[in-house]
């Protein structure tokens, strides 16, 4: 049984004059953050701005590299080659390295944002090429994927540290996948449910599937989002559901092995 | 007298199917590599194999950054704040320091681009900037500027280590400014004469300037292209020149204190 | 003596997932829009949706040409050539004018925006080169420019309809240009003030300078804003008062000779 | 048995320093011109420098829309939304039109670049979204597509005038599409039976799939290629084979009805 569990949040979206997500107010109720790194989000002084944000809340800083394709919010799939996306989050993950460095810091973990995340979740050779920019830069940042996706088994047989997310608000397919979108029923829309599925999630390793049979999950990290109020007023809430369950929040370090 | 001089050359400014510059010619010639980091020039996949080309040929490893203005190749000026140009240079430094980590290699200095050189060798609040994104990132990093220029200034009160560039095809206002591109005699066309000028900086430690006034200049580096066939002749040509007048061709880091 | 004036808001700046503006609101308030046209705001669909509220709203269509630096939302200068800014405008009036066909409309009016705007307020061959991509492409098309300023000049002199624009927020020097952002007292921050001069430049053609002077000014339009509450809220009292004064607030092809 | 016949090339594919193409050479070779529209390649000064070389030569002016990706040349197919390509397409048709205009010329086609040709080819709600869009801007535009594709069915359907394109270098599967390039034979290398195969499509509607079956096709259109010495010998020998052998060289208005 996990007694701790991560909350993390994809920080640092906004771009030149435009502002995306409440930053200032859900780093309070997180432990990580996974902050864009100019490609599907960002630019450089946003980037600047929000590792300021994360080391003055004392929140752990993420790349979270994703398609050059800032007009789609790097949400649209692309058919980049490995050796293409290998390089690219190289690129994303060296420039957020230097902000960091800049303001005394130091990353803690990767998460890929949007497609390049829902790609390499089933795709070996994406996984392996986001795995190794990651492993050639520095083998001790973590990993953060889908529980039980290939990503992360992929990181796994590389070496690298990982951490396998949950997410309070989709429902689970019963081998473990996310439920599509595009289906009925893919989001979780009760949020009192919402909780008690992460409370679960985290105390037992179990969720019920979307077909109502119960399954195994490993939840390291859960995913919350400030990208609006309601969204906020929901983290909120599984953070002190968390803490009254007696799971103590804590970073990614903390809790992967 | 300076009795070693660095040569160095702008290097991977290839963009996705667009190819430019004679890279692998041109690296067999020169010690140091100014690599385009995405913004004015290259990709993430161009980058990788600049890296990789340069340390195969010893070559030192140095980032390049500029405007993000591809359309321009980053050489018209632009108004950027002194913080946005600080955030643009900390974003590419990493960008480049990544794949140079990802080849087991390390960036040794760092030459801003096009119109961001240009503005920062007379805008001290420009020049802070860049050489304060040098510096927190990392303060050994060589900063590479125009001889006599108001950056070199700024890099060295700040404590950075610096090389002073020449140039062999340029000519000389008496003040030690190039001579603008615009006025008549700004180039040096006689092939000659170049090698013979650059020959005379790097040994005496003087030029003759526009209005055939002899001035001092310190050279620790000749800045040379490799962007098509007369270009990389040229760059031969002053090579063997050097060499012949018992000049050592070296890299940077064993040419500046 | 003016009985009608036009005003005009700067529509469709959003992004992508980014949102900016309260494009549906202030629709209702103004006569002309001035549409972003994806350099430095705007994508295709804001674009196609813009003009389809537009269109809606009754509003005349206009294109509003910027920079290539949506990094800088087009507000930094940038030393494109005269040759460069022409192909952009070209370019951009193309894009525009798609949409608007595409929905059964048509362009009334082009306004560049930011610093291209201020920049050919002052540089004739700037200037030029915006109105000769207006004047090959559409030449019926109304130039909407700063009141007195160098770009409506050349407009005029090449047989381009103009419209004088002028800014209720905005002090202005002696001369007839504003006070510079970067000046105190550049802003009129007194709301009932800046109504009362709008109104003032629209019926007598004159307007207090920063200096106190009285100065002629002509108004064809008055730039309004709609990028949040309060700039919506003064919007609506300046139409307000001036439908009290008696001034027919109408397009600009109703008031361009 | 059809006795004319059109040859287009991709033309105009430079980006700002970059250069692409031997556009001038190629052009007096073919009839039509697929000009780039900026998203896969070309910028605002390239398009008006091609619109008027095109025009010089008395080459028939296409719109070559293609996906926002420049780093991938717009050859990687991008999961976007048939609103956004619909929106996509009418931003580059409109944007080259204005070219078009300012030269005093007029476009005749729209031929999609790259991976949007070739996914409109198999998906009709692409298909439909890009014929929509040249639709609305204007239904006298001929669809330049591939022979047998999805994409012509539809633009026929909306009642768009279309020209039906065949490859030279390229091997059929049995049903008329094309073979992969993955697959082995993909590609005619041999350029006399490559001529060969053009003159029989042109003159007999058949060509030889990787089957050995015979084949029926319709061939309004041959398309070319200006890349490089050798792809210009092989469209000079395509241009001679046609014309000896009695087959007149004419642009698409001639030979769609």
């Amino acid at each position: 049984m996990n007694k701790k569990v991560d909350l993390n949040c994809d920080l640092g979206e906004s771009f030149g004059a435009y502002h995306l997500g409440m930053d200032e107010e859900v780093i309070s109720f997180v432990t990580s953050a996974n902050i864009a790194c100019g490609y599907h989000a960002a630019d450089p002084l946003i980037m600047d701005r929000t590792v300021q944000t994360a080391l003055d809340a004392g929140v752990a800083l993420g790349a979270h590299p994703g398609y050059p394709d800032l007009m789609g919010f790097g949400r649209r799939n692309m058919q980049a080659t490995p050796a293409e996306v290998q390089a690219y989050v190289t690129y994303q993950l060296g420039a957020l390295h230097a902000f960091a460095v800049s303001h005394g810091g130091r990353l803690s973990h990767v998460k890929p944002h949007g497609a390049m995340y829902n790609m390499a979740a089933k795709d070996p050779a994406l996984a392996r090429a986001i795995c190794t920019a990651v492993y050639r830069f520095d083998k001790s940042l973590i990993l953060l994927g889908l529980s039980g996706s290939c990503m992360l088994a992929e990181a796994e047989a590389m070496g690298l540290p990982v951490a396998r997310e949950v997410f309070a608000d989709r429902a689970y397919e019963p081998d473990g996948s996310l439920v599509a979108r595009t289906k009925p029923g893919a989001m979780i829309e009760d949020e009192t449910l919402a909780v008690e599925r992460v409370i679960r999630m985290v105390e037992e390793g179990r969720v019920r599937a979307a077909d109502g049979t119960d399954i195994p999950i490993c939840a390291d990290s859960v995913c919350v989002h400030g990208d609006g109020p309601k969204a906020l007023l929901f983290t909120q809430k599984i953070r002190t559901a968390l803490e009254r369950s007696g799971i103590q929040v804590a970073p990614l370090a903390e809790i992967v092995r």
